[in-house]
């Protein structure tokens, strides 16, 4: 197995290729100073997970990694920054319970797996409509301004920016008709490029691809939509509540938190998100050529023009072929390329912590593996 | 500043006594190994924080967390685990929307803070009854079976098994009407003393006192109450999806599932719940003597029949000299004294994690103290 490892005062680390969609691949700096800090936080004398979260210390991590978000994404002050639990699976149930007003229906763009579910468990509340979708060609592109049929009264349109199972991404947002907030699922692209936050009224992500582990979502949203909670919410699910109380009504998972602060001064430091979208356009482009200058042995499974720049999906001539080309990466230290199970097939998935030499490794893989079996 | 440290093959580590009241101490040798297999867990290359939850490594560490468990507790097969998110305050929402069947009522038993928002999440989403009180008493104590006023159509006795701002434990479990399940937010004692789980319908516990970092949440109920669970509840709000997916219908809070499996893994190793309670009886004992030979200088707030052993409350003659305390306690290292906000004073929270020689430092502190301005 050939591996890529960093030389610290203690210990050599043996570490993979990691092209998990999530959780996915962390940047090793973080991680070092995870390491570094674990049994004493800033001269604390204890953990971060053993700290209260009222406690100053917890204080200047939570709100770190908010000015960070703030920064980075250029936030404006009428939007409110929530670090909530649950994944954005829980959010597909809030946003609904919160933003959706009894009697009205609510927009969904459908582009996959996600969207789809984020549609269900809004039909389980209350009323819906289907504004687009691409599943009549398997969900293998971004359905284009002219296919979409928006409510002018839906209390939101719902999109999901980019689709870790089918591979594919939105290059622009839809733009909903005026009056109508857009709700953005962000999951697998948030912090992989520049966002003009104030298009949205409500944008939610799980950590566990570009920000941090998992077991945190940030919840961003227009502070005038917080009057839309309705009354008697349990207060786990009540926007308004989790906003006033500043994301610390009860215990926050704060070991998630102060990780995922760690990744936005990395992101700071790196150079922000338009760096990070420049790096992640050069890996991308990097798979994406290896699977167009294959001949057809690599056939990409999304439209050239909704290519996502998170997640390559491709398949290979046969299920055998896909099996060997499996194994024969993880001999090379190449690891979780396969499919999602609903799918099938290969699946690289390249967030801002996979570094570019991950992905040069895998380029010269996938023309190796072409050149002994096509 | 007086302080206890171990030392490593890479740094002596300055720890303080840790006496939060959560989240709170966690084992030395399990920080200890979190940071060893940070980079690199079980040889896969990668940290916890950065792997598949579908992956076999992470198959091995939440099965195992629930084997542990279950050794532990000696929890039986017709009880479920679940491995959940949001803290308790989310199951004071949940445990009603899955086991209140709609019309339904359920009984609270009140015995402080936590309790009371138990019962207030409930009464939003129902109906709900109060089958006994503390609180005429500044919830000194727990309610003797005298009091209690039980409905015998309940949906479910709920209480607090500890009350962590009031200092206060039930030593044995309120016995609910024939048929009526016996719920129970352990959250702050579970897993420091032997349990008889078969009593119990459903148990739940945020992660934060004993069990390991905040953002997990364990739920234990028994299988046939599962099917309580009404139609088009939002899937994360789901006790039966949850069961039946394992606790990964989604993505979970897997480096907390992790460090709670360390934990449990050294409970086991430390002799288990039996001699953790041992353990624990010696240092409640500890402070609760330094209490009741002070000469009333020190004054329990818990009725000496209803203490508890996790947390210990106390006032001092004048809040002057309990901020000389709080100061001073810090000066010689020991942290996390001050009380609730809601109650002021001063509470030594004593968790499985805090070692006996904390305690003693603690003991001795307060003699010292006492002599200085008794």
């Amino acid at each position: 197995m050939r591996q890529w490892g960093t030389m610290t005062a203690t210990q050599t680390t043996v570490r993979v290729h990691n092209f998990s969609a999530g959780p996915g691949a962390l940047p090793l700096p973080v991680l070092e100073r995870v390491r570094a800090d674990l049994l004493n936080h800033a001269g604390s004398g204890m953990s971060v997970m053993e700290m209260s979260h009222r406690s100053a210390w917890f204080e200047e991590i939570i709100q770190g990694a908010e000015n960070d978000l703030r920064g980075l994404l250029g936030i404006p002050a009428d939007h409110a920054v929530l670090f909530l639990q649950g994944g954005a699976t829980l959010q597909f149930a809030m946003l609904p319970m919160n933003l959706r007003p009894a009697g009205a229906s609510a927009d969904y763009i459908l582009t996959g797996h996600w969207s789809q579910g984020a549609l269900k468990e809004a039909e389980k509340l209350g009323r819906v409509r289907v504004a687009a979708s691409s599943e009549a060609t398997q969900f293998d592109r971004i359905p284009s301004g002219e296919e979409m049929r928006l409510d002018p009264q839906a209390a939101y349109l719902h999109f999901t920016s980019n689709n870790t199972i089918y591979g594919t991404q939105w290059s622009s947002e839809p733009v909903p008709p005026p009056g109508v907030p857009l709700a953005c699922d962000a999951s697998s692209d948030f912090l992989s490029r520049p966002l003009e936050v104030g298009k949205y009224g409500a944008i939610y992500a799980g950590a566990q691809k570009n920000l941090g582990p998992a077991g945190v979502t940030v919840v961003v949203i227009r502070r005038d939509l917080l009057s839309r909670t309705p009354a008697h919410l349990p207060a786990l699910l009540d926007y308004r509540l989790l906003a006033e109380h500043k994301s610390l009504y009860n215990t926050p998972p704060a070991f998630a938190i102060y990780v995922a602060g760690l990744v936005l001064g990395w992101l700071r430091a790196e150079g922000g998100l338009s760096a990070a979208a420049r790096r992640n356009e050069a890996k991308a482009a990097l798979v994406y050529r290896a699977i167009d200058e294959s001949g057809g042995f690599y056939r990409g499974h999304a439209h050239p023009t909704s290519r996502s720049r998170m997640n390559v999906t491709f398949r290979l001539p046969s299920a055998q072929a896909e099996k060997a080309f499996l194994t024969q990466a993880a001999e090379e230290g190449l690891e979780g390329l396969k499919g999602h199970r609903s799918v099938g097939g290969l699946r690289a998935s390249l967030y801002n912590a996979l570094p570019l030499s991950s992905v040069d490794a895998l380029a010269q893989f996938m023309a190796d593996f072409r050149r002994k079996n096509g």
